[in-house]
């Protein structure tokens, strides 16, 4: 497609990477944040090598801990290849974090008064053909549990976060209801709707796949710290993928 | 694409619509509001059959001289095959005009409180593929002059309209400034920018494939009572063949 054919380079990835297609598990996992490589038309953005590969460019761990879950659930994976100050495909358009000017504490020069067009080529690019495959993916499969799995940084604006794992939901609640009932005693410290919430649109691939068609669903916060080596990781992934298998039991007929 | 399959039925037309795809004229000619057809899915977005056909859901008359001109320049055409209540290919997703819940007078019940999963299929399904196919037009071709046709109604909010051809452009007036200097004894009223211009956002194909390429291009708007049968259409088309023919001249080296 010529808008990509200019979007990217002949040698660059293809945004949209599906791992493990062919799982039998019914969970469908989703990192929409899974990378902080941009491509190679934006340079920079205008920012610090240490900006470019700090939270605000991805979610640091998310994709190792996805992949981890993807083994134990025998689950399906799907991840976008490119940062999310490119394009964050949690997010719509007419939204201003979709291609932030500023994230955090941080100006994005490189995203600064972006033109149409520009905002289109990125729509067209990165956004609208990472939703179209995960649309593809639920619509392929009977019984879909949608997981989407992000992580939070443990300082935001100076504040440090004492939560450990957030379990977000938007207007249905059944699947995080159901793992609060086994969170207790837990090694995390595990909290609902934190550090943040629908009311701040994050859930918006969970609006995009999961309500319209009725899926148990929840979006997965993991903080980052937790989750910088393979140690903490292997932690994270275990706790989360029993607390998801008891859930969806639950949840069976 | 799991999208569209979902989106039109099977035995539903295509949504973007190339005429003329080897026309040796320079110009390509784009008509976003070419058709009031909803797709079935929508049924009647809970507006009357006058309505429906009104000039909010598409520009009456001009797809009838898109063709005419084509006709006469040997240009191409590419045109959108569903109305614009569902999405209007000459806005962005972030524009409330993009899928609006009111235009002019009527209320659009079927648009009232769209989700984020409606406002993203259309997107995907009507405005994504025209604007990229636009763009594959362009970039296939040297040279290209863009000419956009439009039709606006001669009463809007209860106030009459005198102009009966307005040429719009945005930042780059080169095209129009030169059609201006040849409309003098013309048989039609002629004005610049009117009768609303790039301060209403109207320019989004502009924006999209003319702005960033340099290329010369006009947004063409003719009143459509004047252009409601053949006569009139013939007419209209003959002025502005003429009109375009002698503008890129005087550009051309």
């Amino acid at each position: 497609m010529m808008v990509q054919a200019q979007f990217f380079t002949s040698d660059e990835a293809e945004p949209v990477v599906v791992e493990n297609p062919l799982g039998k598990g019914r969970v469908l996992l989703v990192c929409e944040h899974a990378s902080h490589t941009l491509p190679a038309r934006f340079g920079t953005l205008g920012l610090s090598e240490d900006v470019r590969k700090s939270h605000i460019a991805w979610d640091p761990g998310a994709l190792a801990v996805t992949r981890l879950l993807s083994a134990s659930l025998d689950a399906t994976v799907i991840y976008q290849n490119y940062s999310r100050l490119i394009y964050d495909c949690n997010r719509p358009p007419e939204s201003p974090s979709a291609m932030p000017a500023t994230s955090e504490i941080y100006d994005i020069p490189g995203n600064a008064d972006l033109s149409e067009a520009e905002r289109f080529a990125r729509t067209a690019a990165l956004y609208i053909p990472f939703q179209t495959r995960v649309s593809e993916l639920v619509a392929n499969r009977n019984d879909v549990v949608l997981v989407t799995v992000h992580s939070f940084t443990p300082v935001y604006h100076g504040k440090r976060r004492d939560v450990e794992i957030g379990l977000l939901h938007d207007t249905d609640a059944r699947l995080v209801d159901a793992m609060l009932n086994h969170t207790e005693g837990g090694d995390f410290q595990v909290e609902r709707n934190e550090p943040y919430g629908p009311e701040d649109g994050v859930t918006h691939t969970l609006r995009l796949h999961a309500l319209p068609n009725g899926l148990l669903n929840v979006m997965i916060e993991v903080r980052n710290d937790l989750i910088q080596n393979e140690e903490g990781q292997r932690a994270a992934a275990g706790f989360l993928s029993e607390l998801l298998t008891k859930a969806i039991a639950a949840h069976s007929p």
